[in-house]
C-alpha cells in the first residue's frame, strides 16, 4: 500500500531513481519573471535550462512526470543537486521534510485529493535555490494552477516583488489549502452519520464510518510531517528564507496545525459514532429479545393449560363438569394477566421511546 | 462544518479577506481614556481614528461586523497593519495566537457561547500598539459590555491606570471567563446523566452523553491553543507588555489550564458513563433472557408430557388406569419443582437487586 | 461542579473576592516562635498582625474562615500581597501553583478528606515572606494541627532550628501526607472489588467501581497541579527557599509522584475490572442461552412427535397398531439421547466450572 | 496496597522510622577488599563501623532487617547520612531515586521477585560514598550472593581494581536483571494463553489475563523509575561515579529500558486477548443461538400443523378424508424443508469451521 | 519470548558471553578495499586480522556465527574493543543503540525477516572504527549481499571513494530497507481482510487480526530503538562520522521514521477491523433473534388457539358449530397478519441489506 511505489531493490545504491514503467514523459514548464517582467516557456531539452538559471531574474522550473531518467539527471546535474535530492524528489512517496543544503533548501511537501473516493496525497518536491524554485510532480497535477495565475497578472503584489521564497511559500500555502475541502467533506460525511446512527442506522454504516476513519488516518500520517517540515523551514536558520517571509509561513503552519486539529476532532467524534451505533445494535437485540421472552411467557403457560385438557386420560373429572370450560378459559385468562401485570412491574411494556 | 466560512478559493492571494454574503455593516467604537478622562464615540468614516491614534491618550477601537470590506482595508491601513493581520483578523475562525510585529502584537481569542443548545466559539482578533488596542469581532457580541463599564467606573484603578497591555489583560480574562459558566454546565449535564445512567436510562441518555462529549471536544479544540497563545504571551519577550501586567496575564493562563483541566475530567467521566450505559443494557438483555428461558424450561417439559398424554394411541394402559391423571400431573409438578430448584442453584432466581 | 464556588461575575474587575453568603467568619492564629521560644495567641483584629511582622522572629500566621472580606483585605495591606494574590488566597478552588513576588512567594496546594463518602480536596493558599508564613483555608480544618504540636515540642529540632521555608515544608509534606490514607483506601476498595468481579459481581459493581475511577480522576486533577507546583519550588530560583530546606522539598516532591503513579496504576486496574465485568455478564449470558437452546432443543422435537399422535385424523394406523405406542415412546427417547449427543459433542454440556 | 507499610502518622517529623513490629533484626555483613585483598565479617555493634570506613580500602556495608531503630540511627550517624537518607532507606517503598549529597549519593532501586505466585518488589537502598558502598533492605533478600562471589573470586578483574562505583554498578546490574526471568515468565504466560484464548478458552482464561496485566502494572509501576533514577546517575555530574564506569552504567540502563519495553508489548498483547476472548464469547452466543432458531423455527410451524388437526371440532372434514394424514405429513415435511432452505441460503447451516 | 536468548545467569560478571549450545561456527569474512583495489577473503585465524586492520585501507570484517567464544574474544582483543561490547555484539537481542567509545563507534541495529510465517528481528552489531568496520551476525544472514557486490563493481562510486562510515551508512539503509517489503506485506494481509471483515467474515479473521497486530508490536519494539539509535548517530558528534556522510544517514533515518508511521497507521487499521468483527457479531446475533422472534411469536399464539380446541371438555359449543372450524382458522389467520403488521411496523421485516 504505502511503499508499493518504492521499485528500487533492498540494499541499492544510493542515487537509483525509482520510476515505475507507465510513468507519464516528463513536462518541463518554465516561469522566468521579475517585478515588471514575466515569460514563460515549456522546454524539451533539460540544458535549455541553462540560461535561466544563470540569469538573474527569478525563474521557476515546475518538472511533472518521471518518465524519462535521463532527463531528470540532466536536470539534478544542472542544478547541481546531491544524489539523494534527486532520489527523494522522484522516489515518491516520501515523508514531508525540509533539509538545507549549501546550494538550496529541499522541501518536501503532499497535498491531497479525492480520486475514485479515496484520499489520495500525491507528493510535491520543492527546490529553492538562491534565484530560482524547482518543482517537482510524478504525475500532471493541477495544484499550482492558481499560483501561475497570481505571478501572471501579479504586478506591484508581494509574489513579483519579493524574492523565490515567497514563491515558495505561495506553492506551500496553496499546498495546505487543499487539505481544507477534504477535511472538511469528511467532517460532512459524519455529521451525515451522526445523524442516521442515533436513528435507525443502515447496516451499511459502520463501515462508512471506518471508510472515514481510514482516510482521516491516511490524511493525519501526511499531514503531522508535513507540519512539521513547516516547523522545521521556519526553525531552522535558512540561507534561503527571508525576513519578509517568515510571517507568511508562519500562517501556513497555523493552517496546516488547525487542519490537523480539526482531524483530531473528527477522529474524536469517529469513535464516538461507533460507540454508539454498537449500543444500538445491543439495545435493539434487547428489544428483540423483551418482544420474544413476552410472547413467550404469556403463551407458553397457555399453551401447557390447554395441553393438560387436551389430555385423553378417562378419568379427569373436569372435563366432564359444566364449568370446566369457562373455567380452564378464565384461568388461562388471569395467568396472561398476571403475567402482563409482573412484566409492566419490571418496565418492559413502556414504548421504546421512553426508555 | 469548522472552516464553512473559509470563502477564499484555494490558493487565492493573500489578504484577500473572505467575507460572507450576510455579513453586518461594520459598527467601529473609539474609547479614549487616561487615569482622568475617559471619552467615548461611535464613528463612521475610518479616518476619524487617525486623531485617536495620533493622540497619546489610551485608544481602544472596538470593531464589529465585518460587512465593509473597504472599511476594514482602511482601518488597517490607518493602524499600519501587515496584510497578513487583516486576513486573519477577518477570515474566521482563526486557530487561536499570538504574534509579535514591529508596531503591534496580534493576539487571537475565542469564547464560547451557547447560542441554539450547541457550544459557538466565536473569534476575537486583539491588536495591541504602544497606546491603542483594536479588537475586531464577525458580529455583535456582548462579550466586553463589563470591560467598557469598569473603564468607565474604574478612575484610580488599574484599568485607568495602566497602559492598554493592561486593557488587553482585561478583554482576554473576560473572554477565558466566558468558558467556566458552560464548562460547569457541561458537568452539571453529567451529573444529572450520571444518576439516570445508573439507574434505568431512556434510550436517549446516549445521544445526550454523545452531545456532551461533542462539545467538550469542540471546547477543547479551541482552547488548547488559546492556553497556547496566553503561554506564548508571557514567555514571548514583547515590548508591548510591561512588567506590572505579567502577573495579571499568568493567572489569566491558571484559569485557562483550570477550565482545560476541568474539560479533560468531564471526557473521563464521559468515557465512564457510555461504559456503565453499555453494561446496562447488556445487563437488561440477561435479565430478560433469564425470564425467558426460566420459563421456557419449566413449561416446555410440561406440554410435553401433556402432550404425550394427548396421543390417540388406542393401546396406552396409563389413559385407562384410575391413578393415571394424578399420576400425570404430579410428574408434571415434580419437574416443575426440579426445575425451580436447579434454577435457584445457579443462582438465577435471586432478586435483581441483590446481584 | 468545579467552579460552583467561583462567585465573581465575568468580567468582574481583578481583586473581586468571591466569598460566599455562609463562609465561616475568620479566625486568626498567631505563632511566633525562634529557637528557643514559641508564643501563640489568637487575635481579632488585623491590624495587631503588625508587630508580629515587624519583628525578627518567625510568625505564621493561619487564616481559617473568609466571612468578613475587610478584614481579608486589612491582612493583605498589611502583609503587602498582590490584589492577585489575595484573590487567588480567597477564591475557591484554584489550581495548585507557585509564584514568587518581589517580598514573598504564594504557593496553593489542596489536601484530599473524605466528606460523605465522598473525596473533597479543600484549597490551602501559603504565602512565604522572608520571617513570616502565612495559611489560608477557607474552612476550618484540621489539617496542620500534627505541625503545630511539632513547632510547641520541637525544642532543637530543624522545625525551630531553620527559617520559616522550613516550615512551609513541614506544612506541604502534611497536605501531601493527606492523600495517602485516600489513595490507599481506594486501592482496597478496588482490591475487595477484584475478588467479587471476578466471581458473581452485584449489579452494582459497576457503580462503585465508576465511584472509584471518578474519586481517582478527582485525585489526578488536583494531584497534578500539585507535583508540578512542588517541582516549580524547587526549579525556580526562589529567594525564599534556602539550600538546607531543598532535599526535604525533593523528598516530598517525590512522595506526590508516588501518589499520583499509585493513582495510574488504580486507574489502569479500574479499567480491567470494568472488561472483567463486562465479560462476565457476556458470559453468564452465553450460560443462561445455552440452558434454554438445549431445554427447547431437546424438548421441542419431542413435544411434536406427541402433537402429531395427538392428530385426530381417522386413518393413522399407527394408533391402532399394539406397538405404536412404545414406538412413540422409543422415537421420542432416541431423539432426546441423539440431540444430548450433538449438544455434548459441541462441548455444550460441559460443567461451567471447566470452561 | 501500596502504602500500608508507610506507618509513620500523617505530618510526622522528618526522620521518623517507620519499622513495622513483625520487622526481622538487622545482620549487617561487611566486605572490605581492595584489588589484593578481601576480607568478610558480620558485626553487631554498629560502632565497629569505624574502622572501616577510616580505612582506605574499600568497604561494603550489608544492612538486611530494620527490627533495631537504635543500631539503624547509630548507623546513620556513623556514616553521617541526612535525616532524610535514613527515612528513605528504611521508610519502604520509596519510589526508585538517585540523590547526590555532599558526602556520598543515594541510590534507591527496587527488584522483583515472585512470592506465593505474586510479584512482588522490594526495596534496597544503595549508598555510595568516596570509599564505601552501603546497601539497605528490610528483609533477608539472596539479590546480592552473586556479586559477593564475584568480589571474592575477582582478583584481577574490575571489580576488585575499580572503586565502589563499579561495585555500585555491579548491584545495580543484580537487581535489573531480576527482571529479566519474571518478565519472561510472564510473557510464556501469555503465549500459553494466546493457544487458550483462540480456542476454546476456560472461563479463569480472562481472570488470569488480568492478574497477568496487574503484574505487568505493579512491575511498569516500579520499573520506570527505576529507569529514570539510574538515567539521572548517568546524567548528574556525580563526583562519586567516574568515568571509567559509566558505560557500564549506561548498559544497565539500556537493559531496564529493554524490560520496559517488554512490558509493554505483553501490555499490549494482553489487550489483544482480552479482545479475543470477549469476542469468542459472543461468538459462541452467536453459535448457541442459531442452533436454538433453527431447532424453534423448524418444530414450531411443525407443531402449529399437527395442533390444527388436533383440534377436536365435529366438522372437519380433512380428518376423515383418506389422504389427510399423508397430506399434513406432506405438508410439514415440505415446510420443514422450506426453513431449511431458507437458513442454508442465509448462511446459518455452515459448518462453525468454516466461518 | 524476549530474553530466551539471555544465557548469562543474573548477577553474572561483566564479559559473559551468552552463546548457545547449537550457535554456528563463526566465518570471518574480510573485505579490503580502496577507491582502486578491493580483495575479499574468508579467513580462519583471528591473528589473521591484525595486518588488515593496521593497513590504511579501508577493512571490513563480517563476522558470522557465534559458536567458537575463544575466537570471539580475541576478535575483540585484537580491534581493541571494552568488554561491554564484546557482551552486546554477541548477547543477542539487544536493543538498538549507539555508544561512541574513544577508538570506535557501536551501532546496534536490527533487521526484520520472516520465518515461518513469524516476524523475526535478528540483530546485527556494527564497529566502526577509523579504517575498519566489523559487523557481528549470530547467524548466516544474507542482508549484506548487495552491499558486497556494490563493494565489488563500485568503483568510482561513493561506496569506494568515501570512508568507512559511508559503509556503515549503507549496511544500516540495507537493513532499513528490510522493513518495507514486510511492513508493506502486513498491510495488505490488512487490506485482504478488511475486504472480508466489512462481509461476512470467518471464525479465523479475528485470530489473524491479533497475528498481524502482535507483528506489527514487534517491529514497532524493534525499529522504534532504531530509528531513535540513527538519531542519536546523526546528533552526537561523532568523530568516526564525516560531514559528506551526515545527509545519507539522515535519508536512512526518514525511512526509519516512515516505517514506523507505516506501523502506526496499519495498528491503528487494525483496531478499526477487530471494532466491526465485532459488531459484526453482534449484528448477525441480532438478526438470529430477529427471526427466532417473528417465528416464535407468530405460531406460539396459533399454537395456543390450535390447543384450546385440542381440550376434551364436553360443553364446548364451538366443537359442535357448523362454523367452529372455520372460525378458529380465521381466527389464527387474523392473529398471524396482526403480528406481521405489528413486525413491519418495528422495522424488523426489512430487508437485511437495507438496514
Amino acid at each position: 500500500m504505502t511503499f508499493r511505489k518504492r521499485l528500487p531493490p533492498v540494499g541499492a545504491r544510493v542515487g537509483t531513481l525509482a520510476i515505475p514503467e507507465d510513468a507519464p514523459p516528463p513536462r518541463i514548464h518554465v516561469f522566468d519573471y521579475s517585478a515588471d517582467a514575466c515569460r514563460e516557456s515549456d522546454i524539451e531539452d533539460p540544458d535549455d535550462l541553462i540560461p535561466f538559471i544563470e540569469s538573474n531574474a527569478k525563474t521557476w522550473v515546475d518538472v511533472q512526470g518521471f518518465g524519462d531518467e535521463a532527463k531528470l539527471r540532466r536536470i539534478g546535474e544542472i542544478l547541481g543537486l546531491h544524489p539523494l535530492t534527486l532520489e527523494d524528489a522522484t522516489n515518491v512517496p516520501q515523508r514531508a521534510k525540509n533539509v538545507i543544503f549549501e546550494a538550496y533548501q529541499l522541501i518536501i511537501a503532499r497535498a491531497p485529493q479525492i480520486a475514485d473516493g479515496k484520499v489520495e496525497v500525491p507528493q510535491v518536491c520543492l527546490i529553492l535555490g538562491r534565484n530560482f524554485v524547482v518543482t517537482f510532480q510524478d504525475r500532471y497535477f493541477g495544484f499550482f494552477d492558481s499560483v501561475r495565475d497570481r505571478i501572471r497578472l501579479g504586478v506591484g503584489r508581494p509574489i513579483r516583488q519579493l524574492g523565490p521564497d515567497y514563491l515558495v511559500y505561495a506553492l506551500l500555502d496553496t499546498l495546505v489549502d487543499h487539505y481544507f475541502p477534504i477535511v472538511e467533506q469528511l467532517a460532512e460525511s459524519l455529521e451525515e452519520l451522526e445523524d442516521e446512527v442515533s436513528g435507525r442506522p443502515g447496516s451499511t454504516a459502520l463501515g462508512r464510518l471506518h471508510q472515514i476513519r481510514r482516510q482521516l488516518v491516511v490524511i493525519r500520517r501526511v499531514g503531522w510531517p508535513q507540519r512539521e517540515a513547516l516547523r522545521s523551514v521556519l526553525l531552522e536558520d535558512s540561507p534561503f528564507i527571508t525576513e519578509a517571509v517568515r510571517p507568511y509561513l508562519k500562517n501556513t503552519e497555523d493552517h496546516a496545525i488547525q487542519i490537523m486539529e480539526a482531524v483530531d476532532s473528527s477522529r474524536d467524534m469517529t469513535q464516538g459514532l461507533v460507540d454508539i451505533y454498537l449500543s444500538n445494535v445491543s439495545q435493539r437485540t434487547n428489544d428483540v429479545m423483551k418482544v420474544l421472552t413476552l410472547m413467550a411467557s404469556i403463551f407458553i403457560p397457555l399453551t401447557f393449560i390447554a395441553g393438560i385438557y387436551g389430555m385423553n386420560f378417562e378419568s379427569m373429572p373436569e372435563l366432564r363438569s359444566r364449568w370446566g370450560y369457562p373455567a380452564a378459559l378464565a384461568s388461562m385468562l388471569s395467568v396472561a394477566i398476571g403475567m402482563l401485570i409482573y412484566f409492566r412491574r419490571r418496565g418492559w411494556l413502556g414504548s421504546d421511546d421512553d426508555r
